[in-house]
């Protein structure tokens, strides 16, 4: 995988061949006095979800509108706007009317350079960066297929109404693999198939049946997931969003119905997470088939395609204008630059075409962006030949994991904050160490003097196997800084207390989830604690190899 | 040191109080008839370079348009106007007329959310979005100083003119430090205090003396560098230009000269490198001194302020306004609370005058945002108390070292592109491992099959250390697989050969810059070259440890 890092700043040739130019826009509509703007979603759904909520609605109209949130997400304007005139819906805030939708470009714009005349974009995703760099990108791999592009960084959409904290923000950052292949079938599939998800299909939304966990063998089996390649990163981004901290129970992931695909999409599943703002989807994961790539072809002439060597030799027919450029030049004079570019951008059935006409009428009318002009056999003819290949060109398929890592964080948050049984005065954070932003903590027993110079050797220590850690020689009982670091996430703690001056120098290490502790030689905590916070090792495998050490932590009130 | 990552859209408000929007600007020219423009400073030089390099220009008017060129950095629009006047300087490329200097704000703005109304801009530096977060880092550091903060991250300038590569361009990563200090000695500084830097001071540049090499120590001692903390800097910016690749004998530190200096700035040093295009600055160490923090507060009313512990608690007097405000509400209606916030805002001396006036005239104007109110001693009291305090308010000096990135980066190829002696077809980047983006290739020494088992087991082991790796088994002599992984870059190559598939199995490992080898157990080579690519040992470490293997390696022509 190339790890690539594009500009943010976008000219708008590349978003116009993109169709975010034309289309990445959202409906929203304005208060006709006060001018502020609602996103019309947003609006709408409120506005039913209240008149669901309220006892004298009739349950056949609770049943329409349930209904009709269901395909809120799939609307046009023209539904829209239906569904405002008859629920009557007014500004929410003034209670004024609302003009009809408007339709709101997302993207935020601005001039490049200092003339003011050439218009820029700030991206809206970085997949379009790897898109225009997909022929430098396909030489690294020397040519060869399959391969994926990555990319970190941030992306901007100018919401309508950013809200909830960092769900709905306008700048964010975002994990992008575009996954370039000729075949769907992947080779590490075998590796993942037995992974159980929760799988919400188009299928099961449609007939109003739950989500089911089912392995992606299955679910590519059965048809229900499109193609082993889609498989394998859906299988990945679930082992990914684990890895980080995500409550599986709290994990599923939804199938795009078809009218809210995107319009290059062949499928599309989003990761969704459950949190106290309902499913929120954080990765996406499309089949954007070869919609991109051609696109860009499309707008600058420039073949955005790998080669493939073909099993055998092929003989192909290649029919082209051959034009009589000194005649052409002399009878057109500044028109005959467009009049050749124009014979050599012509399709075969066109070429035939003016081979025939040519032949049966003695000219042929060429339609050029300068207007009309009349050919001749003198200054054009049609000349067919064959050609030997050895390979065909193919626009590759690109398969896209995105990833929202403010929604992740979000959720990694929300799923780990935790409270010890009993005593909701003290909460944690059950962090993975692998996103822990401090992996231990050390603290002397107390504020005694000899415990430094063991505190300062383990620190150090700890610097050079890489282990981020932060020292706590506050005052405060143990119990109380252990309950701190445990509001932090921190996943270990180093105790230095007199047990330790002894020869042989011991410490305790605890777990924060479990508050077990063990009691190891000082000399091997900074690899023990490196491999626990890289997962080489479990606490498990700690507790098994060394002695547990039993001392009564005060729980009651340690965080008061 | 705090790490964050603040958005880079950024509300026009911050950089009003910054100073940006009403002074981050290049002056630029254009053609008056295309509209083209330039870059005035470029433009100037560039004619005058052209005058001084003409056979024909004399002597004198060549000396004089040097002593111009040293100070055209720090000319402002007027002298540069009389410059162009003076020497009838016109469009390059037209030789059209041109307009007088036109002042060009370097920053991108766009419109945030959909009203179009509110302005923001992309961020031309990552400090700002330090400065207005200063209370909550200041928090995280348990309100104590000093503390700095650090971002990594893109900055945005529109350049009237982009060019030279990675040297000038309109988007850039930068990292920015930002270290909050109330004294400017500093504890660590005894440590880099005897490191040699090629210093350019002010006053050598001022008397034509070249740059001189001296200890940082000396250079603080000698207040030719402002202070410890700037000194301490300016030595691990040193240290760090070294460890990443650049030549130290093409790196000084030149110190800005009072006509070039920001208007924040008390002392500022550039660490400039030498390229092929002359000395480029890459890292900027200034001392802000207190001016953002001082800037920000007094635009938003928020004191970015640290406090600092007395020695000893202090009596102070506390003279304030006491409204009646009851009765000033029914005095004056919709203006009571201008007029209660004008008076909570009053300054000691103001609040001097109130008493007097109330004292002697019976009555006091007061001035507001809503026009002037008489105020009688009914509705207003001045009192005076004395506290006892504990603590005095600071705010901060700020130490800002700004590294960019591509310059940085560019300089290292340019530094690190070498040629084997006598063979100039082949070429290297002699990259220090900490920036080779690859650490290590495996290479078999041909495509024998018993090779691969080896191979893939230490490719499997480099994983499990983390380090980077390329495998490369494509066809080829040995010497030309070495060459090709020189080029890359690649610090070491490790070899499977005939040997290793004898017990004990070894292999070779390859040094990139001497090409010397060593013989050592295929179970140590992973954490040799782990502990080598992280610094924790050298090359001298490893060829004391293990027997050299002598194998002429086919040098001559093997890049071919």
């Amino acid at each position: 995988m190339l790890e690539v890092d594009c500009s943010i700043l976008t000219p708008e040739p590349v978003l116009k061949a993109s169709g975010h130019v034309e289309r990445f826009a959202d409906l929203m509509t304005k208060d006709v006095k006060s001018g502020e703007c609602f996103r019309l979603d947003h609006l709408i759904k409120a506005h039913l979800e209240k008149i669901k909520s309220e006892k004298n609605t009739k349950l056949e109209l609770k049943a329409e509108i349930e209904d009709i949130l269901i395909k809120l997400d799939g609307m046009n304007a023209d539904e829209m706007s239906a569904l405002m005139k008859r629920f009557d819906m007014k500004s929410p805030i003034s209670g004024n009317e609302l003009t009809p939708p408007i339709e709101f470009n997302l993207m935020f714009n601005t001039q490049i350079g200092p003339s003011g005349l050439v218009k820029g974009f700030l991206r809206p995703e970085t997949a379009q960066g790897i898109f225009v760099n997909f022929k430098r990108l396909l030489e690294f791999n020397q040519g060869r297929l399959p391969f994926a592009a990555a990319q970190i960084g941030n992306s901007f959409r100018n919401e309508i109404s950013p809200r909830s904290g960092l769900l709905r923000v306008r700048e964010f950052t975002m994990c992008e693999i575009e996954h370039f292949c000729d075949c769907k079938d992947h080779p590490k599939f075998e590796s993942v198939k037995d992974t159980s998800m929760l799988l919400y299909s188009a299928d099961s939304q449609e007939q109003g049946r739950p989500a089911e966990i089912m392995t992606i063998g299955d679910a590519v089996a059965k048809k229900i997931v499109n193609n082993e390649t889609l498989g394998y990163f859906m299988a990945r981004i679930h082992l990914y969003m684990l890895a980080v901290g995500i409550d599986p129970k709290k994990l599923r992931f939804r199938q795009h119905m078809g009218n809210e695909m995107a319009h290059y999409a062949c499928d599309c599943w989003d990761a969704e997470c459950l949190t106290s703002y309902g499913w929120v989807e954080c990765v996406g994961c499309a089949d954007r088939s070869a919609y991109d790539l051609t696109q860009h072809t499309k707008a600058t002439g420039i073949r955005l395609a790998a080669e493939k060597k073909l099993p055998a030799p092929k003989q192909i027919e290649i029919i082209e204008a051959v034009p009589n450029k000194a005649a052409i030049g002399k009878e057109f004079k500044k028109d005959a630059k467009v009049i050749n570019d124009a014979l050599a951008a012509l399709e075969p059935t066109t070429l035939e075409e003016l081979h025939n006409k040519l032949e049966s009428d003695g000219e042929y009318n060429l339609d050029t962006t300068n207007g009309n002009f009349k050919l001749t056999p003198n200054l054009v003819c049609v000349k067919k030949s064959q050609k030997t290949v050895h390979v065909e060109e193919i626009i590759p398929s690109v398969i896209e994991p995105s990833f929202g890592i403010g929604r992740i964080l979000y959720t990694i948050l929300e799923h780990n904050f935790k409270m010890r049984e009993g005593d909701e005065q003290r909460t944690y954070f059950s962090l993975p160490p692998a996103v822990a932003p401090m992996k231990c903590a050390v603290l002397p027993l107390s504020g005694n003097a000899e415990f430094q110079p063991f505190v300062k050797e383990l620190s150090k220590e700890l610097i050079s196997v890489d282990v981020s850690h932060k020292v706590d020689d506050s005052s405060g009982s143990i119990g109380r800084r252990y309950a701190r670091t445990d509001e932090l996430g921190v996943p270990y703690a180093i105790t230095v207390d007199f047990d330790t001056m002894k020869e042989p120098h011991s410490v305790t290490l605890r777990e924060r989830d479990s508050m077990g502790q063990v009691r190891l030689p000082l000399s091997d905590v900074p690899a023990v604690v490196r491999d626990l916070a890289n997962a080489k090792i479990s606490w498990v495998d700690v507790e098994a190899k060394y002695p547990k050490f039993e001392q009564q932590e005060n729980v009651k009130g340690a965080a008061a």
